[in-house]
């Protein structure tokens, strides 16, 4: 919980190799769509309006692409490495949209540790369910710090 | 509103010049960080946590990554080139972390504009009170499509 005091954090840097890999699936459900649409305050009509939509090219609404960088920036902060990681930079595109309720497969490895600058590399590909890339790129994560403990930092004065 | 029929559209590709600007400000309000979290289900310490993020070099809890880029992909969707967008590239770096609570400046600009591929190239740069780049990068727009009206499509029969 939030507010608890006990918390596990994700692993550090130097418990992290290339080929770690992490796959799962999350469906985008109207809820959580109209939730970030009302968080952000956008009522963009490809997002919502069956009729705009089915007279552009995209046919139906779509997901808004910033959801799906949430789901895989959220992935990072929850499961590789885990919770205490910070993203650095997000290099991503998307070449499919993505339909309300499509459940999406995500593929994230790790490709790179870069111990002396405290990052790792992660490539990260997500596909719909006809198997097409609806995201595929690159992120630079912070992995988490170890908690330096206080009397460390009291010791330093002396 | 979001179930009004009538709705304003952004400007198409043939009205959009290089050298277009949107500045705006904008403060992440606790609110809002909770109502992300809750959404992704996210409890990443170095969010939330003041004891833990304390202990690591960023000393106080930040701001996650992904809710920056959504009030870039939004201002994308509401203003620039606005209603109808969808983003299809993010190139985004994040150099320094924001903080809870803090007004960010952010600015875009159209650098290129592609008629033949009905896309558009935006750069991005955020800013935090001291002046310190908290993100800067490149997004690739598609600009809002006009709605084709049904009576082309069923001509196109003939």
């Amino acid at each position: 919980m939030l507010i608890g005091k006990k918390r596990k954090l994700g692993r550090k840097i130097n418990e992290i190799q290339p080929g770690e890999k992490l796959e799962f699936t999350e469906t985008i459900e109207d809820k959580d769509l109209l939730l970030y649409l009302g968080l952000s305050n956008d009522n963009n009509p490809l997002f919502i309006q069956h009729d705009y939509a089915s007279l552009t090219p995209y046919k139906k609404p779509i997901v808004p692409q910033v959801m799906v960088i949430g789901m895989i920036t959220s992935a990072v902060s929850k499961y590789l490495p885990g919770p205490g990681s910070s993203v650095l930079k997000t290099d991503l595109s998307f070449p499919n949209p993505v339909y309300h309720y499509e459940k999406l497969s995500f593929y994230l490895e790790v490709q790179e540790v870069k111990k002396d600058k405290h990052t790792i590399g992660i490539s990260v590909s997500v596909l719909n369910p006809d198997g097409k890339t609806v995201a595929e790129g690159r992120l630079e994560v912070c992995p988490p710090y170890p908690p330096k403990p206080i009397t460390t930092r009291t010791m330093e004065n002396f």
